[in-house]
């Protein structure tokens, strides 16, 4: 596949970072929440090893913070999600579909609950910010809508604990996953969470002082060496053998979060008032039309750009590809395709096209590892 | 400046078209609405003369569409924009500043009035149809709120009349800027204005079905070889000089449309009812304290992927340069910036670094040309 230029502009806006990673050598940027996000330090494949083995250190700040304070503030963002969160605790992050009244999914951020009052949605990409800002001024809510000067770094990779006890002391490391809490350095406190977009343990450090955060940035850097720390961003490779989904490519506001194997999010048994309720009950009540599942395929190669159909041997579409990548672990293309019913069962067998050869492949759970 | 790859995923989604332009010699993308929207054909410069004499065709199907219907459809296009368009027409495109209650931007699109309860918001680069879905739920509006399958094609330069001509007759020449009818092609009735992001002239296709959409994309090219056509983009050369606005780069969500120029489109002495009306009231009671205008810099060259610093001789900021390009019009780089109080006047000089090296500058009005 012939690679194309990126045109920069301030539209596509750039992070804290970018200047750092250029110099680092990213080689390709995709363009998430209208900001820069490094897609490629040179091989997918090294990059991929090298982040299940050491620590690898990610400018995510296209992932952006939507701050909701006030009054209604735990209202507003109850409404916006299926997951129940009215146990929800300071210091805790929650993955949180957020849907629209007919429960299509428009995005599934992580939710920071910082006060009773102040909640981060640390968002896809897709502007739940708007989406925000009408239902709150519709409702007439009581409360602050607004995005934060916040670039997230991840530290990822079996020894980003070692990184980051060496810089914010063994109090870090004995973080619970999708905890969060405030840890110094150089003088500014920063929240850290026990989280990010890989299944090999790690960090994101929610920046807010820009140049703490660049001085942090060369810190991990400095300290990493002797972890063999790289620069990286999410992979894709290890993003689909984990089956980290992503919004915008698995699933998109014609899918509902049942279809998406996201049930253990969707609280539909409570007197909590959300967006999309009656309509997931529904949803819940029947069989569903359509499944985000595994599949793999016999291939060696695929560069994913848009849905590829998924056919049976009567040439009958059974479902679509939607991500896809060759796994060096499994020697074959895996992918995750939304598969239509009766089809989405395990072993279901399929063809698709790649680059005009025909390879055969079958339907499996989800995840891969 | 070095040139980066772009990483294509589904979700950042292709077009009917994304595979003839990747045969005609597209070499660079932007990314607008999650679409690929294509940002050059080789040289900037070759493509601005050429759009300038005869004719091109563009792929824009990143200008997505936010269909509004039902019985609430034209109180709720109403209540997102400052323009009055209480005596609006059916087949008339209206230019819409989209603004929050503080009167913050959130897009300028061009609303397409389709029926007296259909409307087409053609929008720029955010998530429109979140901020619409969010009003309508808060409100409890009677409205259905979706992205049609529209992917436009444009057809622009002074040739753009002829070519357009050859293949719907000479009713098509007859309409008036921003004016839209319905014209035939091969079995299919398409959506055409006299609209586009050009002040070349032309045209906006706007393709509901896709296959016979392919095949007039495709019949452009055939008939337009004796006026010259060529594949295009929006090009930045031409839009500076032409002062057309581009959200996201020369105007976002901290401007309001009074900062930007759009005082034309800013209606206040009505009782129609518009989000952040009471906001634009007060704020036209003051002098603003930033403006949109045109710089002149005395450079050969610029590349502009965030806001540059504007600083007097003191190296106190006055303002900043948000898009900027040479222009071989004038033989210097031209650009448009937010000038703040009290320096937004004509002729105010400054100074402006590019690549390490500084170099002086004046603001004057916009449109250059």
């Amino acid at each position: 596949m012939k690679n194309y230029f990126i045109a920069k502009s301030r539209r596509i806006r750039s992070t804290s970072y970018t200047s750092r990673i250029e110099n680092q050598g990213v080689t390709a940027y995709t363009v998430y929440n209208h900001m820069l996000l490094p897609a490629a330090f040179g091989s997918l494949e090294d990059s991929y090893h090298h982040l299940k083995e050491h620590v690898q250190v990610w400018d995510v700040a296209g992932e952006r913070q939507v701050e909701i304070k006030g009054k209604d503030a735990a209202k507003l963002v109850q409404l916006m999600t299926c997951r129940d969160l009215s146990k929800s605790k300071i210091g805790r992050c929650y993955y949180c579909p957020i849907i629209d009244d007919k429960a299509g999914l428009i995005n599934d951020p992580v939710v920071l609950k910082l006060e009773e009052d102040r909640w981060w949605i640390s968002i896809a990409d897709s502007d739940v910010i708007l989406f925000a800002k009408g239902l709150a001024i519709g409702n007439n809510f009581d409360v602050k809508i607004f995005e934060p000067n916040v670039d997230i770094i991840a530290v990822q990779g079996p020894k980003s604990f070692k990184l980051m006890e060496k810089i914010f002391g063994k109090k870090i490391t004995e973080m619970k996953f999708f905890g969060f809490g405030y840890f110094e350095f150089a003088n500014h406190q920063h929240l850290i969470a026990r989280s990010g977009w890989s299944k090999q343990g790690g960090f994101e450090i929610y920046v807010e002082d820009t140049k703490s955060g660049i001085a942090l940035y060369d810190k991990l850097f400095e300290v990493g060496k002797e972890f063999s720390v790289k620069p990286g961003c999410p992979n894709l490779i290890e993003r689909i053998e984990s089956a980290l989904l992503s919004y915008g490519n698995d699933m998109d506001n014609n899918d509902n979060p049942i279809e998406c194997g996201l049930e253990k999010y969707v609280n539909l048994d409570n007197d909590i008032n959300f967006l999309g309720k009656e309509k997931l009950k529904e949803i819940r009540s029947k069989v569903i039309s359509k499944k985000l599942m595994g599949v793999v395929v016999d291939a060696k190669e695929i560069s994913v750009s848009k849905s590829i159909d998924l056919v049976n041997d009567e040439n009958f579409k059974i479902g679509e590809l939607r991500s896809g990548v060759y796994s060096p672990h499994f020697k074959k293309v895996i992918g995750i395709a939304m598969i239509n019913k009766p089809h989405y069962k395990i072993d279901q067998k399929f063809k698709i096209s790649i680059n005009d050869e025909v390879f055969e492949g079958k339907v499996c759970d989800l995840p891969f590892i």
